[in-house]
C-alpha cells in the first residue's frame, strides 16, 4: 500500500490499459500491479465478467490499490476508448485485417511520441484465452504483437500488460537518472498533422454509425452474413488514415453531398457542409 | 502442452535461468511459462523451499512442461553456476558493489554477444521478497536492474524472468522471420498490410477524380478559389491509408452506395441526416 501513492510524481498520462471483457478479478489486479511497476494508472475495464468492484483484484494488485481503486467501467468498448485519439490493439497473431503491425517497442515510441505531442492513447488487451474480438481489434489504428515463441506464444493478461508496460517505461526511466537505461528515440510513425487535432474515437465512430447507417439504407451491407466483414473493412480503411477532428468534418461533409447529389432531384440543390 | 515441443526448435542454448530459494511452486511454475514464451528451457533451482518436484509448478506451468520436467535442483547457487562463464544477477536496487550495472536490453545483447561466442551463460533471480542475497550477487559478473517506477518497484520473480525473456528473445524473432518484428525501420510512412497489394496511383487518382466529380455535381467544392484547398485536403485523408487495391473498389462502391441512397428520398424514402 505504502509506495502507490507516489504514483502520479511519475510523468504524467501515459496510455489507457483497456481489459476487454476480462474473467478473473485476479488477473485484474496483477494487471493493475503490472500498470504501477511502469508508472501507469489509467484502467478501463470493459464488462468484466465477475463484476466491480472486486476482492480478488485488490488481493492480487499487492498494493497497486491506487490503479485498482481508480479503474473505470464500461459497457463497451467503444465507450471505453471514446475520448481516445490514438488506440493498440494487443494480438497473439496477425489477423486478417488491413491494419500497421507493430513490435512492442515500436508501439511504445509511437505512444510517447503522441503522448508528448498531447494525444490521448490507449491499449487494447482481450479476454484471457480468447483474446480481442475482430470487432474490437477494428477499432484499433494499429496491431501491437509480442515477439513469443512459436512453440509457446501465450501470454497470460498481466505479462502482456507487463510488456507494453515496460517498453512504455523505458525511455522514462532515462529522465529520473538511471544509468541503466539509455535514452531511446522518440519517433512517430504516423502522420503529423499541423494546426488539427487528431480524431477521438467517439468522433470517429460517430461517423462510421452514421456512414454505415446510410450505406444500410442503400442495401450496400448486403447480405447480413457478409455485414460484419465488410463494416471492419470500411472501418479499417479510415482507421489507418489517423483522422483529424476536421478530417472527421470533411468525410461528414463528403456523406452528405453524395446523399444530396442523388437526391438534388426533389431539392434542386446541393448538400450541407 | 502440445507446443511446447518445439522449445528447442527455436535457437539453441540461451542463457540459463537460476531461481535461487524460490518459495512458491506456483512461481516457478509461472516463471518456467515465461521461459517457454521466449525459447528458454535451462532451469535450474536452488534449494526451492517446498522441494522438488512440485505439483503447484506443473499446475501454473500451464503447458510448460518441457521446462518444468527438465528443471535441475542443486543445493547452493555455486553449484548451480559452476558450468557457466558468464552470470548476471537481477536486483531491485544497486548494491553496493563494485560491478557494472545493466539495463535488461543491455544484459540481453551482452548474453547474446557471449552465446553467440560459445560461451555458458545464466541470469540469478532471488526470492520472491527478500531478492538476492549479497553472497549470490557477488558471484555474478554484473547486476541487471529493470526500470521500473520507484513509486512501485516490485516485481514478481515470473515478472522479472519475463523482461529478460523477452529482451533475450527480440532480436531472435527477427531471424525467425516474423514480420512483426523486424529492425524498427527509423521512419515509416504507412503501415505494412499482409495479403493485399497497394493501389496504384491511377487506381487512386481515378477514385478522387470520381468522388470530386460527384461532389462538384452537389456544390460541395465551393466556392472555386477554396477548391483546389478542399480537393487536397479530401486527396490527403486517403494517401493516407495507403490504399490497397481492394479498398479503392470498396471506396468506389460506398460512392455509388450513398449517391443511391439520396436518390431514394425521391422515390418517397428518407434523405441523408
Amino acid at each position: 500500500m505504502a509506495g502507490t501513492d507516489r504514483t502520479r510524481e511519475q510523468p504524467e498520462g501515459g496510455p489507457a490499459i483497456v481489459l476487454v471483457e476480462p474473467q478473473l478479478g485476479e488477473n485484474i489486479g496483477t494487471a493493475a500491479r503490472a500498470m504501477a511497476n511502469f508508472g501507469l494508472d489509467d484502467l478501463r475495464l470493459v464488462a468484466p465478467r465477475d463484476g466491480w468492484p472486486s476482492m480478488s483484484a485488490v488481493r492480487a494488485a499487492s498494493g497497486a490499490d491506487r490503479v485498482v481503486d481508480g479503474a473505470r467501467v464500461f459497457a463497451t468498448t467503444e465507450e471505453a476508448i471514446a475520448d481516445l485519439q490514438f488506440v493498440l490493439a494487443t494480438t497473439a497473431r496477425t489477423r486478417d485485417m488491413a491494419k500497421p503491425v507493430m513490435s512492442v517497442a515500436e508501439a511504445a515510441r509511437e505512444l510517447r511520441a503522441r503522448e508528448a505531442a498531447g494525444e490521448r492513447t490507449g491499449v487494447l488487451f482481450g479476454r484471457e484465452k480468447a483474446g480481442l474480438k475482430n470487432d474490437d481489434v477494428v477499432l484499433a489504428h494499429a496491431i501491437v504483437m509480442a515477439p513469443v515463441s512459436p512453440a509457446f506464444a501465450s501470454l497470460n493478461l498481466a505479462q502482456a500488460v507487463l510488456l507494453v508496460g515496460y517498453e512504455w517505461y523505458k525511455p522514462v526511466a532515462t529522465t529520473f537518472g538511471d544509468p541503466a537505461f539509455g535514452p531511446a528515440p522518440v519517433t512517430r510513425t504516423g502522420p503529423r498533422i499541423p494546426g488539427t487535432r487528431t480524431a477521438t474515437s467517439e468522433e470517429v465512430l460517430n461517423f462510421f454509425r452514421r456512414l454505415e447507417q446510410a450505406l444500410d439504407e442503400a442495401g450496400f451491407l448486403y447480405p447480413p452474413e457478409k455485414r460484419p466483414a465488410m463494416v471492419r473493412s470500411i472501418r479499417n480503411i479510415f482507421q489507418r488514415a489517423n483522422l483529424t477532428e476536421q478530417d472527421v468534418r470533411t468525410l461528414h461533409g463528403i456523406v452528405s453531398a453524395l446523399i444530396a447529389t442523388g437526391g438534388a432531384c426533389r431539392r434542386g440543390e446541393g448538400g450541407d457542409r
